[in-house]
């Protein structure tokens, strides 16, 4: 990608959010989107056209260590996390009725936890979303506890892979051997880690797994749920039946073909990506450091590493809390100098409100309103860190003489 | 378009499964994906991008005679279909615990048919499966008479604006001036509509509607659903909260721009595209009717109009039964020949099963199945009607000789 991007002229540092489509999907997309055909159909176009979306199955398997009939496409991280969240509690109630309880850790995405909590009021679920430790880690102890609590009652376990806010890696295979323990399955969302860390579905044991297209250098608007054969999955699109009846909709297969171009290349460049992001993130952890003494990173000690020797935190994940300072106002200011990053929460109106996942890692409301996540990606290079630098002490300066805003109560909670 | 497809070398005429994504839209599309900056963020690349979905949903509303407000931007028609009937169903329901009818005709699509029928299975809905005539067209007086009985425990009516299958273009106002009179909300599947007769969602009086990209030029994996503001109306997708919450999941801005760019091409020229198609359809129903003079078209006499005065059948459709055939070997017949039709059937693997839309209009099981629809599209000439005239006459003979085929027992109905 050596595109100039007119709108990041500056430091594009919300890789997280989403991270430019890379040349080769989007010519893949072209490619595909110049020739007709549906793949449901039967004729020479129609069988065309499923041939690329076979094509692209294989590819997306191979990359995360799948089967192909473990693929099911769908348009996106969103679909994906309901599709599983909702069709493996109903699948799973469907084979037996007292399986109602729905647990998930208390730093999950919206598009895990709104779909629980909407089980919640709609079907009947109880939601037990588990504790995480001051770096955003999962309390395996107290997941221990939960799953020994009448397991038979217990619908499926959702854990995220890492953490899209603090990058904190989650101990999967732990979850995964506790809950299999239990024969209770496991969904994770691995939006933020396909591409960041090695991310395996087979050696990782989880049932299912949901990865999309736009965080990798691929297309926005389409994603996979992994899903073993015989994991008791409900559609929750109903219509033409596609992708084995579990996902109806026409088969997008431009936006497929290249997802499984961008997913490829970001599994097999992963490591030396990492490690150049790594090496970039540590300059701009110790800079800001530098620059804010009294900045407080959150989530995992960038040195660190699991159990199993990977990262503990994501290489291209950094967040800060900013003393005194409101997120959204150092964001605006940040944007002025040319330097664009996110305050991390999933507020989508501007309105100040405290991250779920740092108040989950104990963080306090009036801390957790300072913060900031910068986030690299295959693009980015020393001079985005360099730009953050130069701007960020008289920022953080401004942003803490306009001072905390508190029009509101702060509500804190998960949803 | 004059881009040479290689997957359609002789003559596509299956333009209602899919049709070929204008040069315009994927221009659009290329523009867009090659921004950087997911419209939820706060930072100039966010507003930037939230600018072209801005931007787009009013060139949507102005094209459909909605409010851009009304516009609820999706990942395509299933999921538009999906959101209304279930959205509605749930909204209602969640108003007056009494309303758990749904009344659908019975020549709905299956994005409409089987959300209903999971809600019946699910969420306590009963559903009614409103009467057609012989050539689709729904039956006001039963309407009437269902909409009389015990209207307050009715939560919706969807009833399509024109059939998939035989083109025939449905009395909406008459379905809405009778479902408002009991104040039922009703929701209408454009899908195919779109384009080829004029569609206002204001002056129509519908409640929901339908629409999506890739059957007018558009891409595919992006749609919408136009919603009264007034309307209750649940989210199917939870997460983020995109779409006034209602539909959450990243918003793709590439394809909603060239979802834009193709859908304002198709109603600014839709006259002279109707009336241009309406001719080739005319020459090959003709065309069809001298070579194979057995052939029984289904659907509305091509030159009959509506009480308003617009066609009654869409100008691009056509629809035949051949006695004696089977549809899959017409189908597969014709390709031979390189000639692309539809068997019209929702069939997805190749299994003969009469479409249920010609059984609710009475046509028998076996006639059924002899079916073929011909669907034309803006790429559509002469020459793809004649070289259809030419392969004809063998492939009905060569399809006869082979005859149906009675491997399982036929099960009909809508589902």
């Amino acid at each position: 990608m050596t595109v100039t991007d007119p709108r990041a002229p500056g430091a594009y540092l919300d890789h997280a959010a989403t991270t430019p489509m890379s040349s080769a999907a989007l010519e893949a997309y072209v490619a595909e989107a110049s020739r007709t055909g549906n793949a449901s159909s039967l004729h020479s176009a129609g069988r065309s056209a499923r041939r690329t979306v076979e094509e692209s199955r294989e590819t997306v398997a191979a990359a995360l260590d799948a089967r192909p009939s473990e693929v099911i496409f769908t348009g996106g991280g969103t679909e994906s996390d309901n599709l599983a969240v909702k069709g493996i509690f109903w699948g799973r109630r469907t084979q037996d009725s007292r399986r109602r309880r729905v647990l998930i850790s208390a730093v999950e995405h919206h598009a895990v936890l709104d779909p629980a909590f909407w089980l919640a009021g709609h079907a009947g679920a109880e939601i037990t979303l588990l504790d995480v430790d001051d770096e955003g880690r999962i309390d395996l102890d107290a997941l221990k506890a939960e799953l020994a609590n009448a397991p038979e009652e217990i619908a499926l376990v959702s854990v995220m892979w890492a953490n899209n806010e603090v990058g904190t890696v989650q101990p999967i295979r732990e979850v995964v051997r506790l809950a299999h323990q239990q024969g209770i399955p496991v969904h994770t969302d691995a939006i933020q880690a396909v591409g960041q860390v090695e991310v395996g579905f087979a050696a990782s044991g989880v049932d299912a797994l949901t990865v999309t297209g736009h965080k990798l250098g691929g297309p926005v608007g389409v994603g996979a749920l992994l899903a073993r054969r015989d994991l008791p999955l409900e559609a929750v699109s109903h219509g033409g039946g596609q992708e084995r009846g579990v996902r109806s909709g026409t088969l997008d297969g431009a936006a497929i073909a290249a997802f499984a171009v961008a997913l490829q290349d970001a599994v097999t460049h992963r490591a030396e990506r990492a490690e150049r992001l790594a090496a970039l993130r540590d300059a701009l952890v110790d800079g800001v450091r530098a620059v804010v003494p009294d900045a407080v990173l959150r989530g995992p000690d960038p040195a660190a590493t699991t159990s199993s020797g990977g990262p503990a935190r994501l290489p291209a994940n950094a967040h800060f809390t900013f003393p005194g300072a409101e997120g959204d106002s150092l964001l605006y200011l940040l944007d002025s100098a040319g330097v664009q990053a996110s305050t991390g929460s999933a507020c989508q109106a501007g309105v100040p409100q405290p991250s779920h996942v740092l108040l989950a890692m104990g963080v306090d409301e009036a801390d957790a309103r300072g913060a900031l996540r910068f986030s690299l990606g295959a693009t980015s290079t020393r001079d985005d860190v360099d730009r953050l630098l130069e701007a960020l002490p008289q920022v953080a300066d401004r942003a803490r003489a306009a001072g905390l805003v508190s029009t509101r109560p702060l509500t804190g909670g998960a949803a």
